[in-house]
């Protein structure tokens, strides 16, 4: 706790956006602990991933407020005086931005300026760590991955969140409002949405085992992908908060554990004592949206700020599944009555 | 004519959206001299190019429609039995963009996605080709500038183009909405937007030039640009139009004469006989966002479809200076009363 870093947010005014999801909450829950002042802004919109549980425990030491981003309004309202602003709501899941693009527009990219008009008229001096994705490489062309790497989204989502990114890119640049992306891989741990299968294959794949499922991969389940534990991930952005070196700066936040979908089965079967696999046919609409093997090359951000993954893949899906196990019904259950 | 790219378009049903704007209404033009049923889709918003008078001469044989591709349900009507669309219209002042980013993102990102919907939805055999720009790239990292040099815009305007031109290679991968987009740099000639000078400075200067006016070149005049004369964009258009051999690509379409800014002005106030020079410093506000020297690497459009830049800078800017010299009233005229 005495790292330069830590103390940066010791009554430091800090906001969260998407605050009550997953990587949010689990950020807030830090945040808390180092003694900033957290403010949570949340739309709560059914099936994304915010959820008032993720708070248990420390709801009495952060405030919520339930907004929605794309509201211009309320953001001209609430980012002020906020000093770090970690700017991670969004809609998450490629397959929806496929059936509905213009919903995943509006939150992903036109809320984005929202945020960032928000500040540039009412918080100039405010900072914001974005919350990027590594989707927007598309397939790779090498692996593992870093940031010279072509961006080359392969769905809608993809798209609006480099949109989402590059905005804020240009308002660090143009504007002075102080900004940077962390492009984060496949990222896992306790809260994470797993009441459906439309936020990406973790979270389901956790839910399956834990309830003694079945877990179906796609092909032979050779693809590689990396993964980062939720602690690691807030930790990337607490470091990318407190860090003026990071500004107008796009950063990989990936794992350094490399792994097929064939080894993460048999690790989290193996984990948990519990569920199973089979293997089938790509369906062709999925497919069409695959990139094949990726992992990325973290060390320009590792090199810059001194972050790295501390939690192992083994440590980390044991402390996953045993939160699951303890909190399942909360997480498989109607969003209306989980509160 | 008897190139088969141009053979292609006889009888053949086209959409050119912007088509009263400045690329637009000379790609109509060769469309018309190659027997292909045109339909023009413009909305005229004042200050953003599109001009009655661009057509004069073959307004009897095409067919205008008056709309905004923002518009969803007259897309979805106008797109059907379009076998090619020239998707060129769009919000195109870099300034605009920093001073009201909702609107841009309205026209150059929002509207993409209503086009392809609509194309997705109601005509899903149409070949789009999109009109990208150079400015995509941002400030290059080496010269010139090939496709594989990164993505980074350096303003609002530069993401929402991006993001436009992302949605088309996606619809082409993901719904087989062919669609291919052209990375243009500076394209000058007839037709084009002199009224103000937020377009870009090409034909600001040749106003300047035509009216005996004081050319203001920021910093030295040492940056260097290329630049294409429009019959030669409209020609890369028809090329990619109708080869399949473009789908899900992006290709440079840029100059093979770069020239400083310095060198240009030279020439253009040597062709016209007026016009002068000055230098000054540059503004903060368009230092922040200016991007030094660029020129592009086209051989990739080259290679694969035959283009090439047919019209010399001498040339061009000859034939420019004259057309303006003309109809100069027709250009400099308020919107409202220049039809």
């Amino acid at each position: 706790m005495s790292l330069p870093y830590l103390d940066f947010y010791r009554g430091r005014r800090v906001m969260i956006t998407g605050g009550l999801g997953f990587i949010g909450s689990n950020l807030a829950r830090q945040l808390v602990a180092l003694g900033a002042d957290v403010l949570l802004v949340d739309s709560l919109i059914p099936d994304y991933g915010g959820h008032h549980f993720n708070i248990e425990g420390v709801a009495d030491r952060v405030h919520v407020n339930i907004a929605d981003v794309r509201q211009q309004s309320t953001m001209n309202y609430l980012v002020r005086g906020r000093e770090v602003i970690f700017n991670l709501a969004g809609q998450v899941s490629h397959i929806d931005s496929m059936r509905d693009p213009f919903t995943d527009l509006e939150i992903n990219c036109r809320s984005q300026l929202t945020i960032l008009e928000a500040c540039r008229r009412n918080n100039p001096a405010a900072k914001v760590v974005y919350a990027g994705t590594r989707q927007v490489y598309g397939k790779p062309d090498y692996l593992p991955v870093d940031e010279r790497h072509l961006v080359r989204p392969t769905d809608v989502n993809g798209i609006n969140k480099v949109a989402g990114e590059y905005y804020h890119l240009v308002y660090n640049n143009v504007f002075g409002v102080r900004g940077c992306s962390l492009r984060l891989t496949n990222i896992y741990g306790p809260r994470q949405l797993i009441r459906h299968n439309r936020q990406g294959f973790i979270g389901w794949f956790i839910r399956l085992v834990v309830e003694d499922r079945e877990i179906e991969v796609f092909g032979d389940g050779s693809q590689v992908r990396d993964f980062v534990f939720v602690d690691d991930a807030a930790d990337a952005f607490l470091r990318a908060g407190a860090d003026d070196a990071c500004n107008g700066e796009v950063f990989n936040v990936g794992g350094d554990e490399p792994i097929s979908h064939r080894d993460l089965v048999t690790m989290l079967t193996g984990i948990a004592g519990t569920g199973r696999v089979t293997y089938r046919e790509w369906p062709p609409e999925k497919k069409a949206i695959d990139i094949g093997s990726f992992y990325a090359d973290s060390k320009r951000f590792s090199s810059l700020t001194g972050w790295k993954p501390r939690v192992s893949l083994r440590e980390g899906f044991t402390r996953t599944i045993a939160y699951y196990r303890e909190h399942l019904a909360r997480y498989i259950a109607d969003p209306s009555s989980a509160s």
